[in-house]
Formats: structure tokens, C-alpha cells, sequence
């Protein structure tokens, strides 16, 4: 790629290089602008599959491709690894950690983050997955909540140790539930000579009435069926009023656990904060039918940072499918602008159309369920139905093969590649949060 | 596995699971002892490869193994997370930093670490690589310096930025450079907007007369040629006399960069210190014929923290077959003193005689030099004896697939599959030696 020849071209920035900040990348005919995608990773990150990561099934690599290798056949195009800070919409900028830019558009495409039910301290307590960070860090605080529990003497402590608690009964609450209930009970149970791996507990907390209520309500209950099967504990109905160090409220309840997980609230990236207009509850912004920013035609926002009622009245849900469709609707309506010269008129810009091409959640081996319009799939067929759209879907040839590699294996084998531990070097890091009590050093 | 019927069996203690420690675990008989298995890793790691973990080319889990799942079909056999303090010889016990183990046989095999010529001072801003955390934390440094030039505007930082230093010329170093020589000129090529990385300076630093200088002559000569050949500067008979953040001091010039890597200096594990009797200057075990410790019949060391003269006149290489062979041999001694039922009379020993098997150094795609025997290869012939050894020993099926899967990827399309900077959530750690001055925080 050579330097833009002329910076007179627009220059349309683009914040985050997830599933919509890349779909606009790749789909925005980028000879006629300077682009600018801006994100605090190297990588583009495939999240469906993060709680694998997190659960020891993948290595970090399978599920994430430089943004620059997967950029960088586009010409004009530069990607820019730094963190945004704020968005100033009067002066057209956007203030990163180190400097500024400067856009003529902007797309805001920077996804959810974990929030805590406005309980922020729950954080070090209970990690949610959102980066490869965060998986590892989770892949960690459980492997060693087994070794705790392999020297531990004390019956109680060592079966608090085996218990883990996932807070939130959707889609990654019951991967990763579905996933550590095969981990211990298929995996690891025979690797430990004091303690039984299939006696750990697994327990899922939803407040809601059904784990992925999103669902029909047929599908939902096969969910919890299948979990059930799974030996993972479900409970519905209960509100998690305070949590601490290995401790699960529920009400008047205590859950003791050696590991808490948190699979629930999903909030906008906190920068909508700085935009100045009105948000909603979870800080998204109420995008117009155009996907513009209110008042703002030539501000974009695409994805989980975003709320909306399509243009047939539906709401678009804060799945991958809500990204990339928005994005590539982005990148049409700035492709046609840019192509005839004259500047965008937003009251003459279509609507955006989220189109359903269905919704899927697994559960574990064998286990998922699947709804693809009037089709409802549960048990074996939907799982197959996940895995070969998971496979599909992966961004690069590489991985796709790899994770093939990785699935058949532990498929067949009932061992899972991943099973290391890592960032024990890392003193004081927020991962010690669990493990603070057994100092684990560097041995010099 | 189950408890261990009888606590009156004898104990075997084993300190550390890397080639020495693992051959013990695995070829001793444990039907007829209680054995503890101790490391503050909960993985074995196939070294040799870890420099490509370091240089983006494999995953971290590729060339690591769970110890628990290695280990599970041996009887009496417990696997201990934690880190070896100190070893009392006279009280017969190790102190762990979690509790102490008594032992009645003690194998030591806890290898190397990476030593600074007395400077420890320097390892802040030249990491080595002895342990996954090592190697992703070199990972991270390099790709991040490359993103530190993109957006560096003065030209002659830039050109420091994009500048690696490797300090040391033995199998590590010469690896690490050749490595990052491909990594630069050919998988980076096209991947910037603003640095073509093919401008990138591979400096490799060597205080003798030549790198690799442990193989004959003429192949060492050969290993110079290929790494220049790739792009790489050789420096051989310069000493480092300083090293500080991103300088190299060699003599009176000084060398800038933006990563230094440490490939030089390996002594014996610190713990070594702890036994009172007296080390090598590398603080290593001068072990004797039988490979027990002097004055300590029942305690046992391999590997790269010890010293010995074979039973040939031949010094033992601190190599992986070093270790894996002193091992083997131990394990035996052992098995025929349990399997008589009498204590093992120290003076009727056998001595300990290693068998060369050859030696071989990689340097990059078709790069590397072997010696087997009398037989000198060099370029493609041994690349291709280098992979094919390297993938029959890794430990465990589904990596030797994964690996060669990689490897096959990256030969043809010149990618690396590993290219994520991960860690970067981590505030505070070592990691950000290299990176302080730009603040890389967690997007809120």
C-alpha cells in the first residue's frame, strides 16, 4: 500500500475492527476516501468462539486474524492500533490514548462491554470473556481452582474449590456453563489423584424465568434439558444481590464457589458517554433508520453499541448478524455517496432492513439448539447445524482448519489442546484476584 | 488413579517436569513408590520450539502438554502445582512456597534459567525466553515495536524502532534472529501503510568468534552465510558493557533498538544454591558418575543444572538429550534397587556414559545446520532433518498435527497464524518494559 497521493480525499474513520468495523472495511470502496480503522487490538477477534479459549478447547490464535493481514489489499487504508478515548461530534474528531484524528465520516463500531448491574467492585470477583485477555484469564482462575481443590485437606473448602458459578443464562453464560461441566466431568476426570473431577458442580444463574429467553420458549426448555443432562445445576428466577471473594448472593442464599463467571450484562463501549446526545438505559445509542448518529448524517454507528427498530418495526438484536448487516448497509449508502460525487442527502437514504437469518446457541457435545425461520433444531442436528456455521464463518483459511483439527481431535479423544495455563509469570495482575491467597511466583 | 494403598512405600520426589523430569516420571517403575511430581507450571514444554511461540508462528498450547494428562496412567503418582524455595539435604526435605515434601529419593531436574553475566539488571529491558509467559511477552514487544514505528513520524526513531537486537549467538539467538528476519522481509512485508517492514535491522550479537560456535567449524561458518543471506547483521566477537532501555552497548558504540532480546547466558535453576555444597560457576551440580549429588546418594540430577564429565571423558551437553538421557538412566538405577528390595550400593553403580546423537540448529525456511556423526548437512537437507526430528519428538498427537499443519500453512503462504498481541490488559506488568511510554490501557 503507498501513502494516499492526494489528502483531499474524505477521510472516513472507522472505530473497531470487530464483526461490523471489518464488514465495512472490506465492503467501503476505499479508492475514493482515505480510511482510517482504528482498534486497541492487533486482531479481529471471532467472539462466538471465545468461550472455547476460555474453557481450554482453542488456542487464542484460532479465533483471531491481524486486522492488518485481513486490510491490507485495500489501498488507502490505514489501521491504527490505539485505544479511542472520546468522540468530540462538534469538532469532527476523535480523541485516541496517543493523538487525535480528524474524519469527514465516521463509523462507530465498537461493540459491547461486560457491565455489573451498576456493581463495578462484582468485576474482580467475577470476569466476564470479551478478549482473548479475558478468556485466558478465565482458562486460568479455573485450572487453578482444581489444583487448589487437588491439595486441598478440608472436605468443605475442597468442594467449594470444584464449585463454579456462572451468573447469566444466555447465549455465553450457557456455552460456558455447557463447556466447564464437560471439562471437569469428560476431560480432566482422571487427571487428579486426591480429588474426582466429575463431582464438581457446575451451577448457572439466571434472573429471568428461562436460560435463552431469547428463544422460543420449546427451544429454551430443551436447553435446560440438555444442560440438565449435562450435570450442570440451572437454577431460573434468582437475582444475584451480592457477590464476593468466592461468594455467589442469591438472595438470602450463599453459593460458595471456587470460581465465578459472569455471563450477563452487556453494555455499550462506555465512549458513547462522550458523544453528548441522549442514550439509552445500557448507554446505546438510538441510532436513526439510516444507521446515523441523531443530528449527526454523517456519523455512522453500527452493532451492539447501538439500538433500533428496523424498518419492519423489529428490533435488531445485539448478535454478529446485527453488525454485519448494518456495516455492509453502511458501507452501501457511503459507497453510492462517494460514487456520485454529490454529498449523501440523509432524507433520501433507505431504511435499514435487519434481515433474521436465524439465531443458534450450543450447549456442548451434541448439545445446541437452533432456530432457522420456522425450524426448530435441538440435540445432535443442531448442533451439527453450529458447528459447520461456526467452521463457515471463521475468518482465514488457517483457522478454519486448525479449529476443524482441534474439534475432531477432542471429539474423539475427549481431551481438550488447550489445558495450559498461562500468566503466572504476571504478579499482581487482576487474574491473581482468585489465587491472591497462594502467592505463585517466578521461580528464580 | 487412587490413593496410594500404603504411605510405607518409599517416596520419590521429582523437581520439575521438562525432558529430564518427564523421562524420569514416565520410565520409572511407580508400582513400588509413592512419587510426587512437582512443577510451578502445570504444563510440560517442548523448548526447542518455543522460540516460534515467541516469533508469532505458534500458538502457545502447540508445544505445550498438560503434566496432570501426560502423567495420568502412572500408579501412585501425584502431580503438585507449585514452586521448589529450597532443598534441605540434611533434613531430606524440598520446601515448596505452599507446604514441604519429605522425600526418601529426590530427582532434581528443575533445568536452566536465562542469566545476565552478574547484571540482572538488564533483564527488564532484554527478555529471554524460557517459559510461554517469556515468549509471549517477546511476542507482544516485537509486533508492538512495528506498530510504534507506523506512527512514528521522526524518520530516524522510526528506523531505531524497527531495529531488534538478539544478544547471543547459540541455538536460542541464531533462531530468534533468523526468525525475525522472516517475520520483517517476508509474512510483515505489506501489512504497513507508512514502514515497509523489509527495512527492518536484525542485529545479532555474539562475544566469541563465531555463532554456534559449539558445532564444527565449517557448519558454523555455513550458519553465518544463512543468516546474512536473510537479512540478518552478524557481529561476532563484540561484548555487550551495557544495556538500557532500547541501547546496546557494545564496547564504545552503542547499538539502538526497539526490542532487545536475550539469547545468551544460561545457568542452573537458583534453587541449586540452596543444597550447601559446592556448584560450578554457573551454579550448577557437579554430579557424579551415577548422577547423584556429592555426599547424597539418594538424590539425583539432570539436566541443565548439572555439570559432569561422563563416563567417556565426555563433557554432557546441556541439551534436551542431555537431560532426557541422564533421566533414563536414573530411572533405571532406581528401578533395579526396588525391584531387589535392597538399597542401591552407591560404589556398584554404573556410570553414566551419553550417547551423542547428533546436533542440529535451525536458522529459518531452509535454513539450518546438523551434525550426525560424521555427517555435516546444511541448508534445505538439514531444515528438512530439523523438521522432521522436531515434529516426531513433540510430545502429544494432536500437537504433532496442529505443528505440522502450521508449518505447512506458513511455508507456502508465507503467513504466520500467531501474529496477536495479547496481554496488553495487563497494567503494570513486565511486559510493558518496552512500552511505558505509551500507555496502553483497557478500553472502558
Amino acid at each position: 500500500m503507498s501513502q494516499p497521493s492526494s489528502s483531499r480525499l474524505p477521510h472516513v474513520v472507522v472505530l473497531g475492527a470487530g464483526f461490523g468495523g471489518l464488514r465495512f472495511a472490506q465492503d467501503f470502496d476505499s479508492r475514493r476516501a482515505r480510511v482510517t480503522v482504528v482498534d486497541r487490538q492487533n486482531h479481529h477477534l471471532f467472539q462466538p468462539l471465545l468461550y472455547q479459549v476460555a474453557t481450554a478447547g482453542l488456542a487464542a490464535p484460532d479465533i483471531a486474524q491481524p486486522i492488518r493481514s485481513l486490510l491490507k489489499h485495500k489501498p488507502n487504508l490505514e489501521v491504527r492500533l490505539a485505544e479511542v478515548t472520546g468522540i468530540d461530534l462538534a469538532q469532527r474528531r476523535v480523541h485516541l490514548d496517543r493523538g487525535e484524528l480528524s474524519y469527514d465520516y465516521l463509523v462507530i463500531a465498537l461493540g459491547g462491554r461486560t457491565t455489573y448491574f451498576g456493581r463495578p467492585e462484582w468485576e474482580q470477583h467475577a470476569p466476564g470473556i470479551k478478549s482473548l485477555d479475558d478468556a485466558m484469564r478465565v482458562r486460568r482462575e479455573v485450572l487453578l481452582a482444581y489444583e487448589r481443590a487437588e491439595r486441598e485437606d478440608d472436605p468443605v473448602r475442597r468442594r467449594d474449590l470444584m464449585t463454579t458459578v456462572v451468573v447469566g443464562g444466555g447465549p455465553t453464560g450457557v456455552e460456558l456453563a455447557g463447556s466447564l461441566a464437560e471439562l471437569a466431568r469428560k476431560v480432566m476426570r482422571r487427571d487428579f489423584d486426591r480429588i474426582d473431577p466429575r463431582e464438581a458442580r457446575i451451577i448457572l444463574v439466571e434472573g429471568s424465568d428461562a436460560v435463552l429467553g431469547a428463544f422460543p420458549p420449546d427451544l429454551a426448555a430443551s436447553a435446560r434439558r440438555q444442560l440438565e443432562k449435562m450435570g450442570v445445576e440451572v437454577r431460573t428466577g434468582v437475582r444475584v444481590t451480592d457477590l464476593r471473594r468466592g461468594e455467589v448472593h442469591i438472595g438470602d442464599e450463599v453459593l460458595r464457589a471456587g470460581t465465578v463467571l459472569w455471563g450477563a450484562g452487556v453494555g455499550a463501549a462506555a465512549v458513547t458517554q462522550s458523544l453528548g446526545i441522549a442514550l439509552d438505559r445500557a448507554g446505546r445509542i438510538p441510532v436513526n433508520p439510516d444507521l446515523s448518529v441523531p443530528g449527526h448524517s454523517d456519523v455512522f454507528a453500527v452493532g451492539d453499541l447501538t439500538t433500533l427498530k428496523d424498518a419492519n418495526g423489529q428490533i435488531v438484536p445485539g448478535v454478529a448478524q446485527g453488525a454485519i448487516q448494518g456495516a455492509a448497509f453502511v458501507a452501501d449508502v457511503l459507497n453510492r455517496s462517494l460514487q456520485s460525487g454529490v454529498p449523501s442527502d440523509p432524507a433520501r437514504r433507505p431504511a435499514f432492513a435487519y434481515r433474521d437469518k436465524g439465531n443458534m446457541a450450543t450447549i456442548g457435545r451434541r448439545a445446541a439448539i437452533a432456530q432457522i425461520g420456522r425450524i426448530h433444531l435441538q440435540g445432535l442436528p443442531a448442533w451439527l447445524a453450529w458447528l459447520a456455521l461456526h467452521l463457515f464463518f471463521l475468518v482465514g483459511f488457517r483457522n478454519r482448519l486448525s479449529v476443524l483439527l482441534q474439534w475432531t481431535y477432542s471429539y474423539f479423544s475427549y481431551k481438550r489442546g488447550a489445558r495450559i495455563i498461562m500468566g503466572m509469570d504476571q504478579r499482581g495482575s487482576p487474574a491473581e484476584s482468585l489465587v491472591a491467597a497462594q502467592k505463585i511466583s517466578v521461580q528464580e
